[in-house]
């Protein structure tokens, strides 16, 4: 399915080890990303089918779709052992089951993340986070999560990878994908970077509400005014994210306050995002402490967790104004 | 192109009158609609060609092609007789010329509007005003305007039509694409309505920036945050607009300030934003004056205003802010 380019790209990141994530896993999963963009693509009336998934949103057709989706691709991929989405929350087995001299991978995902903006037509995501064990709960994220995509399901179908064995820096990456489906890396290698004074600068703030009870949230928000940020929030996680790598710097704040609590699904989008943003030399923190996200284990499929994610400054500043404030 | 569903919705909303709006122009320039996308879907590397439109803007490649196939169905038009575009902002004769017992239209259209949204793969936009007249300017526009299309450009393909021919309502409608381009009316009857008190109230506050230099903006911001207010705001005007008129309400707001000049193209962006929310049953005012954006004759291609539209009451309760404040 991998266009040469891809293929090529992947072989040059992972020369001997990991053959499976390499020849797989990945392609395989990039290639599910179109699959999910062709089905949204082509329910033109997109109809709520009335029943709540288990966190309690509105679920839409299309989020059962995608969903199914992925779950076709982990049963193409024996080295995928064990799978859980935000819309069935437990870890479970694949089939079939993996032979003894395969590698053994968890994904865990959200296959279509921004219910809410989808009836407008605006741009929404897929989550997907790979972790080289046969559970994603109860492990140190920041070394056993070796891999994450974030799907731009917008006008054109584009995917953000970040890969990061054990040890290394790591590295992230953009493809894009042709009418039928071959993926092009199109950006080799995503730097998150402090702007310069000269440059036009960003800020994304998720849940403005909570600032109403939250004196250093609307504080914060009416400084970035103040020094003329520019505002870019669709209220889509993976948009609002991919902006600043796009555009190679910005920050996203997603708080947690005393009247408002921690929304982000650690394991569906809290853990994939922080990868994909430290792999592009970038900062994920905890919004609500200050420290790393990939620091801490996850020990729940449902637990939840505040997000500042961006370039290294602005970031900074934002936890000093929210956690020091 | 048309299926028959759409065929039949334009067949009950123009009976007698206006033949070739109803069988040739609409149906074409909807039709059109799709190949943009599909032009935009399979430009997977978005690149700028180093060239400024007239209004100095940097044009990507995928502007020159959008504005490439509206001039195409132009030409299959012969009742289109005149055109102007944001990116050929001049009014020129069309070719071939129209026959003497053609009906005689004046099209203005931007046909890509976004271009900062587009590398980060955001939804955006096609906007066309239509014109019962052989010119756009110094014309009325609440009478000579008498229909408007604005195409989103995101995860599917969608257009908002808008329809009023003097002395008429107006109406305003949904239509959704198939992979394969046939056209289906998911929305038929599209009403902006005052937001009970238990519903989530979204506000689009674009150019944040001049709030820096505006105490009035600053105060309403801080008002809509304090009110707990969904922000909703991805930079690009169509979205923007179309969020609202998808979910039945909200305020989009573009402020003109001492230090901060208006945005907005009257003729190619206000003008038809304007009407498809009035046909939509809500209020599109200059947020300069407070007067009705649709009042005022465009005099020149490059004319700006600034802009809040959306439903009536949240409109008031912005311009009261903002101009009486």
């Amino acid at each position: 399915m991998a266009s040469p380019d891809l293929a090529a790209h992947l072989s040059s990141l992972l020369p001997s080890s990991h053959p499976q994530l390499r020849d797989q896993v990945l392609p395989k999963l990039l290639a599910c990303i179109h699959d999910i963009a062709n089905t949204l693509r082509t329910s033109p009336s997109v109809t709520q089918i009335g029943t709540a998934n288990a966190f309690g949103d509105n679920q839409l057709n299309v989020d059962v779709l995608a969903e199914g989706c992925i779950r076709k691709t982990i049963a193409s991929c024996p080295s995928i052992v064990t799978a859980s989405s935000e819309e069935d929350p437990i870890e479970k087995a694949s089939t079939p089951s993996s032979s003894p001299g395969d590698e053994k991978y968890t994904l865990a995902f959200d296959p279509l993340d921004g219910s809410s903006i989808i009836a407008p037509n605006w741009s929404v995501g897929t989550i997907i986070g790979i972790w080289d064990s046969t559970s994603a709960l109860h492990q140190p994220p920041s070394t056993h999560q070796i891999a994450a995509i974030l799907g731009v399901l917008g006008p054109r179908t584009t995917a953000i990878v970040a890969l990061r064995l054990p040890g290394t820096q790591g590295t992230c990456f953009e493809i894009g994908y042709s009418a039928a489906g071959t993926m092009q890396v199109v950006r080799p290698n995503i730097k998150l970077t402090d702007p310069t004074a000269l440059k036009t600068r960003y800020f994304s703030p998720a849940n403005m509400r909570a600032a109403a009870d939250e004196p250093k949230y609307l504080h914060l928000i009416t400084r970035f005014v103040k020094e003329k940020y520019t505002l870019r929030y669709s209220g889509g996680l993976v948009p609002d994210v991919v902006h600043a790598l796009v555009k190679g710097h910005g920050v996203y704040i997603s708080p947690v306050t005393a009247q408002s609590e921690a929304k982000l699904r650690r394991l569906y989008e809290l853990a994939p995002i922080a990868l994909v943003v430290e792999c592009a030399g970038g900062v994920a923190l905890d919004s609500a402490t200050g420290d790393r996200v990939l620091e801490r284990c996850v020990r729940d499929t449902d637990e939840r967790g505040g997000l500042i994610c961006g370039n290294g400054d602005e970031v900074e500043q934002v936890r000093r104004a929210l956690i020091e404030g």
